[in-house]
């Protein structure tokens, strides 16, 4: 099995990378590292990618940067920074890599808790994770060829403990738990799920 | 009360208007007819609109399009579509309209069924409508001064036949039914919420 991995040296990517590398093929990507480099927020960087990439049984999404600040000084500019990375970015790996995705393949997606459960400054993270959330269900019922498509939703990570002040209440969630949640969605057999990790 | 109503001509936007017409100062807008024309797609457009209607106290967006086709042929700039127009129109117009909103004034959106009742050819609409509830539920732990925030999420509508085969197995939902939500969201007291009629 090839399984592509974009984002693979992000907080969640390394470890996601960790548990499939030795058992599969793999093939890691990023803005500025990994095996092929490519800027999710462009069409044709994403394009690009997959025609160095070839065909493949799994995507796995870790990736995309959100607006994170005041509603009140937030502008339209702030607000489509997420739309475009984070929401478009990851979608548009989707909507292009179907066109390259083996047969019986899936992806996977990243979303987040901020979609049912918000916090203060984070409403353009709320509207991306939404977003994704009810892409993959829609997605799941068109794909063709018995491909699947998941999003993982972890809530605040252990590893990010620079959120922790933004995220009052919320109970960092374990590096491995979160890891499963990709795992499940790659090795599982589910399809139009969102893996929640909280 | 002052109530801008943007899409009143639409299938919803007409019986909105309806309802309130009379009871309320309203300001009717649109793309090519009411008070006000404006563009929601561009937040230029969106400035010029609330500089001509000035302070208000309730805005409600029964607007926006999406693309509605084959996921199989969608393009990245297919998708783009009902995000610039349903998803950033709408948000955009919570952006700018927080600066010109009286204290204890509303905003109420429009999403749809789409969010978690996906159809054949709607993942756009899907992931538009998911990130609108999410907004509305994160904006509104924001917002100053009392404004509330919640959005409409209607099923198929009766008005609406001709989506009718699109939606199998859907029940459209009354025209009364819908208009209610409307009337929940602006006089009602509740925020943050999503009104799902269906």
């Amino acid at each position: 099995m090839k399984i592509l991995i974009v984002g693979a040296s992000g907080t969640i990517g390394k470890k996601v990378t960790a548990y499939f590398k030795g058992k599969y093929e793999l093939v890691t990507a990023g803005s500025k590292s990994g095996d092929i480099q490519l800027d999710i927020n462009l069409p044709g960087s994403i394009e690009s990618f997959y025609e160095k990439t070839g065909a493949f049984d799994a995507l796995i999404s870790v990736t995309g940067a959100g607006h994170f600040g005041p509603l009140g000084s937030t502008t339209p500019d702030d607000f489509k920074k997420g739309i475009d990375s984070k929401l478009m970015g990851q979608i548009n790996l989707v909507l292009i890599g179907q066109h390259y995705i083996n047969p019986k393949g899936s992806f996977t997606l990243t979303s987040g808790i901020l979609s049912d459960d918000p916090v203060v400054y984070g409403a353009n993270l709320s509207a991306v994770n939404g977003a994704l959330n009810s892409f993959v269900m829609a997605a799941a019922i068109e794909l063709q060829n018995n491909v699947r498509i998941n999003v993982v939703s972890p809530g605040v990570v252990e590893d990010s403990p620079g959120y922790f002040d933004a995220f009052p209440g919320h109970t960092p969630v374990a590096m491995n738990r979160v890891v499963l949640g990709y795992v499940k969605s790659v090795l599982g057999a589910g399809t139009g799920q969102v893996i929640k990790i909280y």
